[in-house]
């Protein structure tokens, strides 16, 4: 293999990228874009060695503690849950949530050997424990595993007297009623809301 | 900048990927694929530093010459002229071509300071002088400079005895004819062929 098909193929590892758009992207960086690619590189090796998981809520970072958790000024009573580091990006750019959050290490998944100790419920625990929340936010996406995973946050903290809230499910903002699915119209049947007049 | 931001930033040097597809691509190699991520940037600087043109062609290849100009195997009577190195697999894909190749630098574009020396034409017909070929195939994609470059092309090639020809243009294989563009029906018009019974 020479090095046009393996960096082809390494480009692969990326998400949506399939043989032939790794195949566009070699041969676009190779017609005068080298000096990028070569940069790419850098960028690449960079943030595979530097970047690490924050202590205590385990997002991505270059320190210790990620930005949002040695940030004092967020509300230190509220505790968002999520699956995934991008995920606090999405609510992060709503602007609407100055709590801190928690990155769960994937879903209960039995199957994949993933019980409430390999997800990091007993260090959600533990931060339940140590810092004084009064809400715990559950932004996980829907899925099946979502279920299983709620019962487990749920009865790891139940000896606390913090609230459990998630999500609200429903349509949402721009999305068109004859393409959602049954599930989500019967989330948003059932957790419609009043008008006032 | 911190490290992902510098990442997602290079990543848009690549065709296709915006700031929403960047991110994605940054947070699933940070996600348990650290060691793809890193290979991933090996290649890019070994292909980045490797690869060259082929001295006869202008193909890519990591030798002085490519892999198609070395073949003793293919046609020497026959050249097929390309805008682009990635156009010569789409050829050999076909597998119905077995002459040699050359690849221009860019279409003839006055506003862009690309005249007929600077897309390699020169070299051409130095190439047409020195080389047994009996017939150009012009294989360049359809588009507004194509019919300037054509016209360079036949200027440079007139003093030799050398056949210039052209890919077919008509609706492609598959392609619904609801579809197609006006310019395409008139070509699959103009060049109808009868059919036997």
């Amino acid at each position: 293999m020479d090095a046009i098909a393996r960096l082809s193929q390494a480009l692969r590892c990326l998400p949506g990228v399939g043989p032939k758009s790794a195949q566009r992207m070699v041969y676009h960086l190779l017609r005068g874009k080298r000096d990028k690619g070569t940069h790419l590189a850098q960028c690449l090796q960079e943030a595979m060695q530097k970047v690490v998981s924050c202590e205590r809520c385990h997002a991505f970072t270059e320190t210790p503690l990620c930005a949002i958790c040695s940030n004092n000024a967020r509300d230190p009573s509220l505790l968002c849950i999520v699956d995934s580091p991008i995920d606090i990006l999405a609510i992060e750019s709503s602007q609407a949530f100055k709590g801190s959050y928690f990155v769960l290490h994937g879903k209960i998944s039995p199957l994949d050997g993933l019980g409430p100790e390999e997800i990091g419920l007993t260090k959600l625990q533990a931060r339940v424990q140590a810092e004084p929340i009064d809400e715990i936010i559950v932004a996980l996406s829907p899925s099946a595993e979502t279920h299983a995973t709620m019962h487990f946050i749920h009865q790891f903290l139940a000896p606390f007297s913090v609230k459990i809230s998630q999500l609200a499910q429903g349509i949402p903002s721009g999305g068109e009623l004859e393409y959602m699915d049954g599930s989500t119209i019967i989330s948003a049947l059932n957790n419609r809301a009043l008008v006032d007049a």
